[in-house]
């Protein structure tokens, strides 16, 4: 049965055993990452098999003795006929003949992904005496942002409090924090920031002596398992703990004291990533204050960490929140692009954007910002969102590798071979590419780490979508249910929930890729008008006739943005993807839609279909009972009877709300409330 | 000039003083209220004249040696040939003749009241030799409620942190808390209660041994002011305190449990007036999940309290938040009649019931609340709200005694003088009377003690509105005025400012009484759909062709709760008042005002004077820059600034509200965004 806990490493006997000889493994090489690998595949095999396999160190048994080597390509290739062509950075081979097992990786870490995936396969009934595996990781770069308060609290977590922090110090569970960085090192990640990037309260302290051991204690759990770790800073902390007039980055004793501030982390954590930071944003500090530019702030921290081999990553989720509503040519979508692409080339080698995956705010229906393809000349990553902010918040089910095999597959229009996958980490004439991804993790210390169990589907889809862009979403969910359900009727149907999810989230939330109808501040259920007058550039301006943004060339030009053919292709509401048709155009009501229908009775018809939606997902899911563990059934139960009360009174809502403004009624004559 | 400090009791010398022997009192009489009395009347004098009178209680002074004389009526009636006639508890008699004068009260705090009403008088340079007035209080409940946490903070509270309660405990100065009895006695209040009704976290043991002597400090620092005291006390105290299982007040161990601890309360604080409670309404504890009602609620704490003199004061802001925005037959306005008035009579003599004034909360527009005339068995008070949650929350000027005067002289039609004024201890055929008010405070840590300081006109004037509500707004203004800002011309600006500043808000706020546009949880500042479909039951429901609910007998019947003529003329939307017209009928935006103009092109007019007027008023207020402190005229003129953008903010978004709905434009062509 499933043991919420272990997620996709169920312990949970394989059904028909491989003829591989597991109960012996040699480890050829050494290190502490190697180590962890080895023991990994000890763990592993114990949990599928039922027996721990002896794990040798000496480094010259034969194959008489053992039938499992361990180790990196360059010490097992020549001795086992691997290729010696050189992968990415975490690239492994798995091979297996007759009862033999070989699985070597590019590096330390690539022994760990190769174990992983090994243990993988075994679990899904695809391990044989026939493999022979070669896989890499797309991109460098594959990151888990933690908004994780220094008082335990999470921004945006819906899985109960910090796994790292607590009363306002770092304090945590040191088998909860192992058993996380083994659950990210599964899939393939290998950078973590541990706190908010509004870094505020006792967390501005935690690059001083006071709490720089207990970071370094944290470090050190993930190290054995190839995640390096990153801290978020403060842009003021040099007046904040240097006590210094000012936070100019281009001032002297600011340089100064950043290089100081630096090495003395560095000597506590000599093998940090570096630095994230949120600058000129949301009431963050940053180098406006100064009149300096991003490019001045973010060269200044790159400089005291390139010594060490630190990187600074950047967020490009940049605005004043000076925006008014009264006028409609601002528009925040187009802050990043703004911001960002004039300083393309003027950021030192070090440093590295992060925008994110959209222009706005991880709304549903946005489409890919414009920033991507567009920058030539700089280090960038993207940011995706595993928590669901603005997707559910972990009680409604909302599966989003749906949604990134949607960004992977975004075309850009920069160049050929365009598309935001084949940006990942691969040069295209005249585009900079995309070295990896962050995305805000969302696990707390709820004993399933996820809130809904089923949304550990995202954390997991994540790390395999970012390790190779080109997997689907469906492949994503087939592995996932295995892992977690076992094979059968349950992983089966979890697959088809999981699938559908998406797009019925979608069909009861804002319409059409609107944005912004949910509550302020919390995020959560329906408030259609409640950023309608906001300072934050969140408008859909419905009125009698019409409702959405022109972001048009004849309105805020937003689409000029794009490479030409994107923004023609966006900017006509014939060709303009309809998930996204009302964030690009105003229009009226009685806009005809491709399935020949109004936009309002399109409007209507989505409501009432997301809606019913869901109830057919719960019947779906009460057929489950006796295939599932009590607590897990009824826990997941509890939370799409939750969700089907969010979506009626998202569809009621949203369905009174434009009836109240146009008077007119659904076609089909379905009950909207007056 | 102004010392905003001591708010309407300012030290200035006076410009002519009267030709009376002001320099020896001879206090007849004795008590610690006699005694704070004649020092007070010291106090006042060396305030306003700059010399200190010297005070004997021999209690034999001729006129030779004293040339006042402050005691009881009954102590001086016969030497100087007072009226014998009984007072009100309260009630005073001030008579001066060549240079004599007496204060004589009916009571101790009749003399009290009597000192503070000559110096008044003095300080208004209307004190002379001839003077022979008698007065009393209207009513003998003038109650002052403080929502005061705890932690420090107070609910709807702008004026600083609490003056009583500091890191869960009660801390405070003993001098600033002393100054605040000065203040409120010199208004004639008599009754305070220092902690939140919402009783949450360590303010549930105010009533225990642990922090009952702190209390009992504060106690004795009103206690010379004539002031009592109440606690706000947890309904489920007998389960937090006391481990019962239960909170059921027909459960006899929680009888005996309230009776105990009921005694141990008055052994530290024997005149405690008594308890005040918030019952089954908004999230706080009461008789209904036990299956019992108000009364039996209410009785088990009057039973409690009565051996010791106390009253309960129960609160009927009741409901539990199920309203549903689809169903438009609920109707939370009715709610403190359906909940009490079936009730009526069946309440022991020492429970009072307190409905606020309006039958929603503290909203501009609202009616006055049926409930009052109805309750016929039953003793009662009116609550008010001085603190201006919904009234721009000390930055908007709002003078809200013009509203009370407005509700003084409502007409609840039960029998003849009807009128709420004529109902306040005066009793008639038929109806039950009005023993007094409470109002929930304004004052904090400040310095100005309400944050802005023309807000502390508010808190006078409640005092001196509900001892006399014959006093009409303007009256009260005037005398606020002088004692504030001395003769001249900045008073007279000031009392023109405060008497337009309500009509003023009033026009920019929420339209015609249709009430809750305001953002959710602060209430500062608009957003109209901001609790359009929320669980409070606050709803406008505007749409393409209409607003406002119809609360008429052919909606949902709230006017039916109103005496016949009155329902009769609420119902009736060619005689319902202009101000509540949105509040009790659903009309169509052409609909034909008074003024000849639709609806929808009031809503536009209102809202555009409305801003203008503010405009207007800072331009006033600029005209005093040389006769003010610089210090007050720099702090009311930055929240008059913020009332302009405030005002702007209401203008702009109310009118493109409904002009997104409508397609209307304003008739004369003034400039709604779209």
């Amino acid at each position: 049965m499933l043991n919420e806990y272990n997620c996709w490493l169920q312990e949970r006997a394989i059904q028909e055993a491989p003829a591989l000889r597991l109960n012996s493994v040699c480890v050829r090489g050494e290190g502490a990452v190697t180590e962890q690998a080895a023991e990994e595949f000890r763990l592993g095999v114990k949990r599928l098999m039922g027996f721990s396999p002896a794990i040798c160190y000496c480094g010259e048994c034969t194959s008489e003795y053992s039938g499992v080597f361990l180790g990196t390509i360059d010490k097992l290739s020549g001795e086992y006929k691997l290729s010696s062509e050189k992968l990415k950075d975490g690239g492994f081979l798995i091979k297996s003949w007759e009862n033999y097992l070989v699985i070597a990786g590019q590096d330390e870490a690539g022994i760990m992904y190769g174990v992983f995936r090994f243990l993988s396969l075994l679990a899904q009934g695809k391990a044989d005496s026939a493999m022979e595996i070669k896989d890499e990781p797309a991109s460098p770069i594959r990151m888990i942002n933690h908004w994780d308060n220094i008082n335990g609290t999470i921004e945006r977590g819906y899985a109960g409090p910090s796994i790292f922090f607590n009363n306002d110090k770092i304090e945590y569970s040191k088998e909860r924090v192992e058993d996380y960085a083994r659950l990210l090192a599964s899939v393939g990640i290998n950078l973590i920031s541990i706190n908010n990037v509004n870094v505020r309260f006792n967390a501005r302290y935690l690059i001083t002596e006071e709490m720089l051991p207990d970071a370094a204690g944290i470090a050190a759990i993930f190290r054995p398992y190839g995640i390096k770790m990153m801290l978020c800073v403060n842009f003021n902390s040099p007046m904040i703990i240097g006590k210094l007039p000012t936070a100019d980055p281009l001032d002297a004793s600011v340089i100064d004291w950043w290089k100081k501030q630096t090495d003395l982390v560095y000597k506590y954590i000599p093998d940090l990533a570096g630095f994230l930071i949120k600058a000129d944003s949301e009431g963050q500090p940053g180098p406006f204050q100064y009149g300096r530019n991003h490019a001045d702030g973010a060269n200044t921290f790159a400089r005291a960490l390139k010594p060490h081999g630190g990187l600074i990553i950047w967020r490009c989720f940049v605005y004043n929140a000076t925006q008014d509503w009264r006028d409609w040519s601002q528009d925040r979508p187009k802050a990043a692009y703004d911001n960002f692409v004039p300083l393309d080339g003027t950021f030192d080698e070090n440093v590295i954007l992060q925008p994110k995956w959209g222009p706005l705010d991880f709304q549903i229906g946005e489409p890919v910002a414009p920033i991507f393809g567009a920058l030539k000349k700089t280090r960038h990553i993207m940011e995706l969102q595993i928590t669901q902010e603005y997707t559910g918040q972990q009680v409604d089910l909302c599966y989003l590798p749906w949604m990134w095999q949607y960004i992977m597959e975004f075309d850009t229009g920069h160049g050929s071979d365009s598309c935001i996958k084949d940006l990942v980490n691969s040069y295209k004439e005249g585009n900079s590419f995309i070295e990896g991804f962050a995305a805000v993790g969302n696990v707390g210390l709820d004993n399933n780490w996820t809130g809904n169990t089923l949304a550990q589907a995202n954390l997991y889809g994540y790390g395999r979508m970012i390790w190779d862009p080109s997997l689907s979403a469906k492949e994503i969910a087939e592995e996932w249910s295995i892992l977690s359900f076992g094979h059968g009727a349950a992983a089966e149907k979890v697959v088809q929930l999981l699938m559908g999810s998406y797009q019925t989230f979608e069909k009861y939330n804002a319409p059409f890729g609107v944005g912004f109808m949910v509550n302020p501040g919390m995020h959560y259920g329906p408030n259609i008008e409640g950023y309608e007058f906001s300072r934050w550039g969140t408008y859909h301006r419905a009125d009698y006739k019409a409702v959405g943004i022109d972001r048009t060339s004849s309105g805020t030009a937003y689409t000029d943005q794009y490479s030409p053919g994107i923004a023609a292709m966006l900017a006509n509401p014939e060709t303009c993807p309809e998930r996204n048709i009302l964030f690009i155009h105003r229009l009226p009501y009685d806009f005809k839609m491709k399935n020949g229908e109004t936009l309002l009775q399109n409007i209507y018809n989505s409501h009432f279909e997301g809606h019913d939606e869901v109830e057919a997902m719960i019947e779906e899911w009460k057929s489950l009972e006796n295939l599932l563990e009590k607590d897990v059934y009824n826990s997941v139960l509890a939370r799409f009877q939750r969700q089907l009360m969010n979506a009626r009174e998202w569809r009621d809502q949203i369905n009174t709300y434009f009836f109240r403004k146009t008077g007119i009624a659904d076609k089909k004559g379905r009950k909207i409330y007056e």
